[in-house]
């Protein structure tokens, strides 16, 4: 850039070098200090913090500006970089070997006395953060989190650069969609009574890119999706979407590998050397007792249904009987008195079981737990064993229906093992995953969209409780990330799998017969992925929600503090558009009145 | 990447080196020319075209397979590169050296009969176009249009990486904005009877930013708008986004030359090398009658009015005496016949003007003119003096409303002128445009958003009808690519500013309260601009419309023929958001039934 009228440096870059150089600096009065008359303020802009010397005797400013300076003014300063006296370095500031003394100030803009103080020692209301959203951007942590969620998306783009993927942007105004019922609607002016949706994933419209013949696709695509509101969900969120033809799902995991070890080595700073461990659904339910399993810590579910096979203890032979399963997982040298090994059984209650099996493994091998009495030595011995368990060593052991004991072991593991921080980083890719989930009453709910190919199309018809998909997912200590799956590539194939999924023809021609005849003009095989990008920046940020890295977040209820969304709108506005509020809403409003409507109005 | 299990090779990068290595390739059928018993395929990728040589008698698949391949069939092709033979080299192809003697080939997917050829070679109709998007980025036309965007994208946002930009993204569902009648609205699921709306752009979310500390921000953003179609509008568009702290004007322009700069040269491997002429709204206006002149050819506007100071021809005296102008451009050698004069004639009038004065130089300085007889030979001389015509130009000249003359001077300018390709590039800046537009009847509407700064706020205040603004506009061969500010950073002048434009105090609170606050805590001044990007690319590519450049573009009015949005949405969906279609809209559906919906229910 050229000249800079108003800034020729950046506070936080100045350095020792700089020394006896004039600077123009802008930026925001952090801190204020008067010491003998002279004033010392932390002057912050977007690259850092440095400290500027207003002497009043050089007279940088009258007398009355200097001493209405405030936290928070703007101000363009003018004044020559010295180093800082000797006994006043600042070893914790990057550049606190040096100050500015400053020959000229000028007050860029005042401010009101701020609604929280922004030093970061201070805890602050999240509602109150979030109303003063471009106030709590000033604040180191969000601004390092804004700062890494664009490293973040620089360093996918960079990748998809790399290998050769094609950015396409995909519309936003589109048709309701296969999971229609959750669709956010945008009411059309043009055509009355008619609605366009916002959609909840590029995927139709990147399918039909592979079609088009785009073979790699990849875009950073906001996506809709109006449903409860979870700590992690929000209504827009933004996800890596990419595609590839002729690919399988081998080309996928590879690419994705590769997005995973670049914005770990940018945000991070961190080479991941291993491959991703891989596992499948089947293994990961088996070892970890849930589908994105933390392989941060080992501690595996360990089936001790051989130990018990005939034991005389009824509770076990009962469940064992019953075509049910006990097993346990070693949680260590946990050290709980009764009280937490009682809450414990708690919480496993809480997640369904109906009991929790205790053991502390005591010295010379004994076991103490509630049970111990009722078991032989040979299964005390054996459980020791197969839990490869130590002196101190707590187990934990549940019997019951083979999915609640994973459930309630998968559960309790998290409980013991799972790490506070995300200082230690730990991927895995989960495959294989069914084509249905089974309900406790047998029932099958289709567990991915349906353009996800299955293994096997002939197990899919015969036994589809079994049957498995090629559908995958990414998950980094123990969040799920993103998913993907080979696609359906085959409109004969499509339909078969409409008919398993019980989407009757009819209602398929109905949703999107476009895209089934879009299907029959010489469609590639083709595979893909969608990272969810606020979910891994948070992780690698160490924050426990991603509102946090979201530039201006909503609340779980969907509200903007900060602007008031949503809101009423004016009948007349709706009119234009060809609806109305319901009646009933309208009459609820009447007993409960709306502020922001009033100030609308 | 690692191993491509379906693909080794693109077709169109082999070459002559590639003589004698054993490819697999994947794509798609793009012609086919039996020979001898011999088959000559053309076979399509991403990457182009390769032919590959199918000969019977070596089995590369079954004769079943072989005579029933069809254009667009999806096919993997084994096999080695060789020469061609001589005198079969094809030197318009990048791979015309080359050929496939295919050991195998295997169908992946089979293609219905095409609805029209792909072939470049045909003019299809667009609605048809849309409809089946997907195959008609198959052709070279819109699949190089996808590639140009992309490009254009990196292009622009390498540049703003490179000059410390940081990429924000600013949510997409917020409160109704200053030009909320014509918000798109999302109502709200969880809040019924409340709605988000669409942005228009993300304007007040960038200036929060700037409050934010963020200094240098930019996005490439999705913006909305619903309003009446225009050939070169969409109702979702995307724009780059940016704004700087500590900005004024310069900054913004200087950056995008370098964003300009860029595109140009990766779209079109050339190096504007001039910088980027700049004008004023009124030399723009005076000079070509228009505030986005094509300044592709000179052709200026030339005022002749005092040529005609003391003239008896009354049609030019009576205006000149009621404060009119008379004007005039060279059109140059046009050679038109009488009727093509006269057809000027009739465009000028359509256009507003009462008549047009059409003057032809002949041989020997005489002037064929049906005025010509009412001027004196001075006149006649001076216009000749002043247009800097020579033998055999057609100089065309309005009296009228200076207004009325400059419009009907620029249009004509552009009819005699403008070049019909975009092969010459002409960029411009207009800067200093008027606050307000001023309409014949005196009455005065603000030509930009409110928060765009004045030049003066004093004259703002006393003449609004003569005050500028610091807003400016970049313009490409005749056309608006975008257009910025310097905003208002203090809540002051803001409020001063409501007040000029008309917006009460109340209105102003009630509309942005939030904002008009957080302009209270320190804002620093910035500025910024947004640049159409499709728009930019649709010129840099020589396209006449913006849905060229579209992926997935919308018709005229709105609607998607691919996927028929937008469409009827049930009444229980619309139940869950607590709204209702009108009943007059239902009524009219009544008399006029819906096919989509008919299809959809």
């Amino acid at each position: 850039m050229g000249r800079h009228l108003m800034k020729t440096a950046d506070a936080g870059s100045l350095s020792a070098t700089d020394a006896g150089s004039d600077v123009t600096l802008a930026g925001w009065i952090g801190r204020r200090r008067d010491h003998g008359g002279v004033i010392f303020v932390d002057l912050r802009d977007a690259s850092g913090v440095v400290q500027v010397v207003l002497n009043p005797e050089e007279e940088p400013a009258s007398e009355e500006v200097l001493h209405g300076l405030r936290l928070e003014y703007c101000v363009q300063v003018v004044g020559t970089v010295r180093p800082r006296p000797e006994g006043t370095v600042n070893p914790d500031l990057p550049t606190g070997m040096v100050e500015v003394s400053a020959s000229s100030l000028i007050v860029l803009s005042e401010s009101d006395v701020l609604p929280f103080p922004l030093d970061g020692r201070t805890d602050i209301d999240e509602a109150k953060r979030l109303e003063y959203r471009y106030l709590d951007m000033r604040r180191s942590r969000v601004a390092e989190n804004l700062r890494a969620r664009s490293m973040a998306i620089r360093a996918m783009r960079n990748v998809m650069d790399e290998q050769g993927f094609l950015e396409v942007e995909t519309p936003t105004l589109i048709a309701s969609t296969p999971e229609g019922a959750r669709d956010m609607l945008v009411p059309s002016r043009l055509r009355q009574g008619h609605f366009y949706a916002l959609p909840q994933s590029p995927q139709l419209f990147k399918q039909l890119l592979m079609i088009g013949g785009v073979e790699r696709y990849y875009q950073v695509a906001k996506c809709y999706r109006d449903e409860d509101f979870r700590s992690d969900r929000q209504i827009e969120f933004t996800q890596l979407d990419f595609e590839g033809a002729f690919w399988g799902q081998e080309e996928v995991l590879q690419t994705i590998e590769l997005v995973a070890r670049r914005v770990v080595k940018d945000l991070r700073d961190v080479e991941l050397n291993e491959p991703i461990v891989r596992m499948t659904h089947a293994e990961a339910m088996r070892n970890y007792g849930t589908d994105k399993p933390d392989i941060r810590f080992d501690m595996r579910i360990a089936d001790l249904s051989e130990v018990f096979a005939a034991t005389e203890f009824k509770a076990f032979s009962g469940v064992l009987g019953d075509s049910g399963s006990v097993m346990g997982i070693n949680g260590g040298p946990l050290g709980l008195a009764r009280s937490g090994l009682d809450g414990l059984v708690s919480q496993a209650q809480d997640v369904g079981a109906k009991g929790l099996v205790w053991m502390v493994v005591e010295e010379e091998g004994s076991i103490r737990s509630p049970v111990a009495k009722f078991l032989s030595e040979a299964e005390l011995r054996e459980i020791v064993s197969v839990l490869d368990a130590s002196v101190g060593d707590t187990l934990l052991i549940v019997a019951d229906r083979t999915k609640t004991v994973l459930e309630v072991l998968g559960h309790l593991r998290l409980v013991v093992g799972k790490p506070d921080s995300h200082d230690e980083l730990a991927f895995a890719f989960v495959v294989d995953f069914p084509v249905f989930d089974v309900a406790d009453d047998g029932s099958l709910s289709p567990a991915h969209h349906p353009f996800t190919a299955p293994a096997d199309i002939d197990t899919l018809i015969n036994t589809p409780e079994t049957a498995i998909s090629k559908a995958y997912d990414l998950v980094l200590n123990g969040t799920e990330l993103g998913s993907g799956s080979v696609r359906i590539h085959n409109s004969d194939m499509q339909a078969k799998v409409f008919e398993v999924m019980g989407i009757s023809s009819e209602d398929a021609e109905g949703r999107f017969g476009w895209f089934l005849e879009a299907l029959r003009y010489g469609t590639p095989p083709h595979a893909g992925f969608a990272i969810g990008i606020d979910r891994m920046v948070s992780i690698l940020r160490g924050e426990p929600n991603i509102r946090e890295i979201i530039p201006f977040p909503k609340t779980q209820s969907g509200a903007d503090p900060l602007t008031g969304s949503p809101s009423r709108v004016e009948s007349l506005q709706l009119g234009e558009l060809g609806i109305l509020v319901s009646p009933d809403v309208v009459a609820s409003w009447d007993s409960e009145p709306d502020q922001e409507a009033a100030s609308e109005s």
